[in-house]
């Protein structure tokens, strides 16, 4: 039996501990935060508290809690070589209080509110100052049914990073796809399968292999319609920055469709 | 039945005539290219034929060529007053020969050459000049599986455009992912299910109340950092961009985020 003491009350805190609630080998010994009105509801589940000093004794104690407030509450914590993990795809795991076992249990996914997690699709990227922890930290996580994977904090950082691209700047995209729409009396609701089509085909091509579009094809009759279609210009900017960002990782393949693009007008 | 003859190789072709050939009440009475050794594998399923003169009558003839090549061989076709139709997002209905019923089929969804495409995916969006064409145009998307939209050029010409913010774009952003992590040793794999649920979570909900990140939440340390973790000027350049796009969006909830990251920060 693995036992946890989750700090915080936020999304991953609360999709952690329904995950951990499930599983058979996992024991929820107490769940903090210092405003208890957050945690109020499972006070039936788990003895819940916003007394740092009540905390007990367990295996490990996970913090999900907002960026900042990482070193000041591992500082708080009124006891010593513990494991002590944070949540964070940024926060540096020596910005924990060194007086514990430091380490990172970061998930690598978007939580909402509402929708319930299948954690199957949740990868924990594990990384652990004190090297014998890992295990049981990637123990807690197939628990869960999660793959773990042991990061370094570059590796972390340029994950958190590489998710800013391709959730939040996406989900960008998808925006600026419905004003379009919106804009032109058309429903954004066709594009959605296109949008759940283009994530699909990530899942077993590369992104290089996977572009098609005007931008790789180098059909400058069509990037120059859709610029002059764009009411806004922070849109037409983004347009033209992403097909330069194209043009530019697929510039060999670009280059010989001019080619034969040029064959072919002779003809 | 519906009687449909298909010119033009490529995906688009291919796809449509590998879904009619599914459909009960569709028959492809023949398939044009104008290099017959492109469709020479379908011979024994269906008539070939590299010679416009030879096309024999049916109720549409489905023209899924590259844009360049609508007009022309609009304009070569050996009869009139038949029911003409492009499949293209961006080419004008008009550009097809006026001596035809014009209209435009247009799927709406990223074809590769070898994955199979389930069609109930593929919405299609029905443009005709002659109103009573729509209908059997309609019966034919229905009879493949496909949700049938009637649309107008302008609402085409959105939806095309949105198409390439949402599929080329997205995918670059991927692709940046991709070069991100690798630099860093960090395996991209583990961005994968995140991709996913990024694309999942706008089926219901808007990517309006979707959006989540620094950039929302106007964190300026975190956007900071990744600035600088960034070696690309061009990744840089998109990072600002992007970002400044979604503080643009999300203006009032960011101000107010501000008013109380000070307020707790008062505390």
């Amino acid at each position: 039996m693995i036992s946890v003491v989750i700090l915080g009350a936020g999304n991953v805190a609360t999709h952690l501990f329904k995950a951990f609630e499930k599983a058979d080998n996992i024991s929820v010994n107490q769940w903090y935060n210092r405003h208890l009105k957050s945690i109020a509801s499972y006070r039936n589940k788990v003895a819940i508290t916003d007394n740092l000093d009540t905390l007990q004794i367990a295996d490990m104690y996970i913090l999900a809690v907002s960026d900042d407030a990482v070193a000041e509450l591992s500082a708080q914590l009124p006891f010593e070589n513990r494991l002590v993990l944070h949540t964070s795809g940024s926060v540096n795991v020596h910005d924990l209080d060194k007086k514990n076992r430091r380490g990172v249990l970061y998930p690598l996914q978007t939580f909402s509110k509402t929708a319930d997690i299948d954690f199957s699709n949740v990868p924990i990227c594990i990384e652990t100052l004190h090297k014998p922890d890992y295990h049981i930290i990637k123990q807690l996580a197939v628990s869960i049914g999660s793959p773990a994977k042991k990061i370094n904090s570059d590796q972390r950082r340029a994950l958190h990073l590489a998710a800013v691209f391709v959730n939040n700047f996406t989900n960008q995209l998808y925006r600026i796809g419905h004003e379009i729409t919106e804009a032109h009396g058309a429903e954004f609701d066709l594009l959605k399968p296109l949008i759940l089509e283009t994530a699909n085909k990530i899942q077993t091509v590369s992104p290089y292999m996977a572009q098609t579009g005007p931008a790789k094809r180098g059909d400058k009759k069509t990037i120059k319609k859709h610029l002059n279609q764009l009411d806004k210009k922070q849109h037409q900017e983004i347009y033209k920055l992403l097909t330069a960002a194209i043009q530019e990782t697929h510039a060999s393949t670009w280059l010989s469709n001019r080619v034969s693009d040029n064959n072919s007008t002779k003809k």
